[in-house]
């Protein structure tokens, strides 16, 4: 087998191997060769090259969400490094294990007007669970540098080599320890590695064996006295309402569900990327609270609310929960328990199966007309919701009805941010299909890049929904060697950032259009030629739907479908469909 | 006029009019809509929209890099702020003013889980001249959350009254602190700026009159022992070698660089990137040195290094004084002095003409060899160059050197990093032609938007020649709307990173081609015709030229012109080239 020569990158590797960390992410650089070498040499590791590293790491992110572990991304030094950040605060803020591994010089070249240098060390600190500042190791033999100072101090020589092995111990240390972060805590972590030149050595054997510090093991359980207390508060309110936003699919058992569906006391509010069905919840929180009066969020107000999973997309449930704050707040789940509407009064460190689990086995239904109420709501207004798609005309709104109901069948749906997901929010999501959409920091920079990410990592072929200012800025993304032919991208192409129409702007002037709808007219048709991608485009619903009808079909190359629609009565329609639900 | 409604939104623009910081590049975004509002609506400010954050953030500096004067760029609030740090470190390494606006969400809505909010106060830390975390500033009678706390203890009402004015006057202490530092040290700064909704209200007058304070002017000059100590030295030293990188084009007053031409005991070397001319110097450094024996280095090794600009390129002239140190080195230059030789022994902050008009007044020349021995050689070098370049065959180095030659006249160059740069260094660049390059990081990854800023700010026309993968990292720099039409991109498309068969990797493996090399079958064909740039493309000597031909000419439109040089041989032909100059 080919190793590098440095003992450093030998470390960085064995240990990554330890913890079965085995998708890599590559940029191409030359200080970095010796990881390059090292993971590309090795048939452990699935090995990946990405050029912009913007791009290289949500799609290693888009990795990492799917197989729920950690993938590790390892670039060059100097600003390579930086363009990894907007990938790293989504890992930050959705929970995802994303392993940084920098190459840096030596610490004695930092700051001397070398090139691609910049200050690594604790570069990301505001996003990310653990910087690992590692130490140059030195095989002294080759250190010109120090075979200078050697010489002069030659009766010093053992000092060194004992400070040597320190250096070896704590980045050993160093690297178990951020990497045993990323697998329990299940977030971002950074690992910065100074190396010396020559880079491109390789040899035969390892020359070092890296301890592997095993993580701590939690047990984590709900003492009895919380169990008591929740169960008896849960026993006796009459309005319980859970509201999940992001959740991954299969998350949560289904007896659990099945449970607190048949109790009239609970209302489930399911966003679009909670990944949980059932008949009895609701599915469409805008379109079920956007018309209510302040008597019936009086009704709706609940004793208990009770939320797991990652960050709420609606607006408007989050400006009902903190206006009518409900009595208290329970946030189940293993990360940081956000204080989202201002009146948290619990955060339980378990998992929601866990939670569920004791908590249902000492509770039993109370009479409430709770559940009863909202579904007759509910009812009201998935009526009205169909009345107006049916005769509403070409625009998003129904372009995202028609597309929903055209998904495939046990498929992966990632959706842009911004107007993408909260159309999608309105609509009715097959059950066999899998949702997911950046939300923790709910950019549209890496939407695509995640997209791809996913369509690598997931069996089940995936459909990224996007809008056109998203897919324009992740245009990068499609320059990946990895796309698999059953991957399709929708652009819903309103010609600018459609979302600023349904904000509270100064709308139809020429600064609007300018500066914050953005208007262009590009199209994503030379990108799809560019990238090898089957190019389809549609611009009205009798298109759209002969377009649809062999999109999905088996294909030797990926597709994109890009859908124009009239932005100037695009925020019409939108504003429409809330009345029309009244 | 219009105004921002929101009093802070009013302060940063007046202290950004108080500053002339006429240049504003905006990022659409609602969370930024005040500022938007408010730079868009007053004609004092030249504003730009660009969508991607990293490519906005390259414009502005090379706007910043033309006017030398602060640019500001200003984003939503979220990862969108992180897209700017690429160009941040550069400014940072490359001392340009550039001033960062970001947009945030009021410190009680950070980490309680809302959408696009991410740890922004600092997050640039590591490379800022100046953070500004700034307070909201809370228009009482409109602010819902202090309307609430007010009525519970509305005897405090004074007080919060008095703490809000003390806010707006630490506001505006610390926006006049960050903008003095950007114009006066001359390097980046970071303005953090929360928001409270609503976001897009206006006004027609202003509603708060911000102090304005004037940067301390620093009378910089040299004192009388460091002058003596220097002009001393100076007189006595044969060997005198002046080194100079990044250097603006008339930055050094003329008169001075006669001096030293004439000075037979000085040698300037000149960096391509050191827009400094005279025949009497040394441009081509990597030509001049690569072929020297032991002896010769220690005849060229100097008693005096004098360097003044930016970083350096060449890894030979680096390496070579760090092998054979010079007796002194002093830096002059108002920014940090770097130790890149690790003899640094003196940091002289004055500008680099304050220093020759105070030294060359009180030295004269002295009798030496130094630059005759040199001057021999380098004409050597020359005659062996032209004579390689005649025989030798198409190229990444033949291509250089007829592209180089037919530069337009009173032009600016615009360099890609990695191989470009370096084939760049080797050839003769034309006196009327100015350059420039991202020395600051030497990244990849914005370099097209860096030009493109140039093309914007300087009269006249520009041109880029970039290598293939720096062109698609920022092919989001073409998503642009202010692109003039004598703007020209040259890609030498060698089908990936032809700077990694010139580094001492294992070349012709498949790994090398995948991993290192990073082998694409892309032209920037379709980029250019989805951005409205006339596509040309070049595969062999006769082809150029005949491309080169009406390339320059006026036209509605800007222009790629793609040539593709065989991979394989690129680095025999370098390699060879070294060779034969002995």
């Amino acid at each position: 087998m080919i190793y590098p020569k440095i003992p450093l990158a030998q470390t960085v590797i064995q240990l990554c191997k330890a913890k079965n960390i085995k998708h890599i992410v590559l940029s191409p650089g030359s200080r970095n060769a010796p990881l390059t070498i090292g993971f590309t040499h090795d048939p452990f590791f699935k090995c990946y090259s990405v050029v912009d590293e913007r791009c290289a790491a949500f799609f290693a992110l888009g990795i990492a969400q799917q197989i729920q572990a950690p993938v590790a991304v390892a670039c060059t030094s100097g600003s390579a490094v930086l363009n990894y950040y907007p990938a790293i605060s989504e890992a930050f803020y959705s929970n995802i294990p994303l392993v940084v591994l920098s190459a840096d010089r030596p610490e004695h070249m930092i700051g001397i007007g070398d090139g691609q240098t910049i200050n690594q060390p604790n570069v990301f600190k505001n996003h990310i669970l653990y910087s690992a500042n590692l130490k140059l190791d030195k095989t002294i033999k080759e250190d010109r540098v120090l075979a200078g100072v050697l010489k002069t101090i030659e009766h010093k020589l053992e000092d060194m080599l004992h400070l040597q092995k320190d250096v070896q111990q704590i980045n050993e240390t160093e690297i178990n320890t951020a990497l045993n972060i990323a697998l329990t805590e299940s977030g971002p972590v950074h690992i910065n590695i100074p190396f010396n030149e020559p880079l491109y050595d390789r040899v035969e054997t390892l020359t070092v064996s890296p301890k592997v510090i095993e993580p701590e093991e939690k047990t984590l359980e709900l003492d009895f006295e919380t169990i008591e207390f929740c169960a008896n508060d849960w026993d006796i309110a009459e309005r319980k309402l859970i509201l999940v936003g992001v959740n991954g699919p299969n998350d949560i058992e289904q007896k659990f569900l099945d449970v607190l569906a048949e109790d009239d006391s609970v209302v489930v509010f399911t966003e679009t990327t909670s990944n949980l069905h059932h008949e009895r919840f609701f599915p469409g929180i805008d379109k079920m609270i956007t018309p209510l009066t302040a008597d019936e969020f009086k009704a709706l107000q609940p004793d208990i609310l009770l939320t797991f999973g990652g960050l709420i997309v609606s607006k408007r449930i989050k400006a009902f929960l903190r206006q009518y704050k409900p009595k208290q707040h329970w946030h189940v789940g293993l990360q940081k328990a956000n204080n989202t509407f201002f009146s948290l009064s619990k955060a339980i460190k378990i998992t929601p199966n866990q939670f569920f689990r004791q908590l249902l086995n000492r509770t039993t239904v109370i009479d409430s007309g709770y559940n009863a109420y909202w579904d007759k709501i509910q009812l009201l207004r998935n009526v009205r919701h169909e009345a107006y798609v049916k005769d509403s005309v070409y625009s998003d709104f129904k372009v995202f009805d028609i597309l929903l109901k055209t998904l495939r069948k046990d498929s992966v749906l990632q959706l842009g941010n911004s107007s993408t997901i909260r159309y999608a929010q309105l609509f009715h999501l097959p059950n066999d299909v899998e949702v997911f959409c950046n939300r923790g920091t709910s950019g549209i920079d890496g939407s695509t890049s995640t997209a791809i990410g996913c369509a690598v990592a997931n069996s089940k072929p995936t459909t990224l929904i996007s809008g056109d200012l998203s897919f324009f800025y992740d245009s990068n993304a499609l320059w990946n060697n990895y796309i698999p032919s059953s991957f399709r991208i929708i652009v819903i192409n309103n010609e600018g950032g459609g979302i600023f129409r349904i904000l509270p702007g100064h709308k139809n002037t020429e600064n609007f259009d300018y500066y914050f709808e953005t208007k262009h007219l590009l199209t994503a048709k030379q990108l799809s030629e560019m990238y090898g991608f089957k190019y389809q485009s549609a611009s009205n619903e009798n298109e759209l739907i002969s377009e649809l009808s062999a999109f999905y079909e088996n294909s030797t190359s990926p597709k994109v479908l890009e859908i124009f629609t009239p932005s100037t009565i695009n925020d019409t329609v939108l504003i429409d469909y809330f009345k029309a639900l009244k």
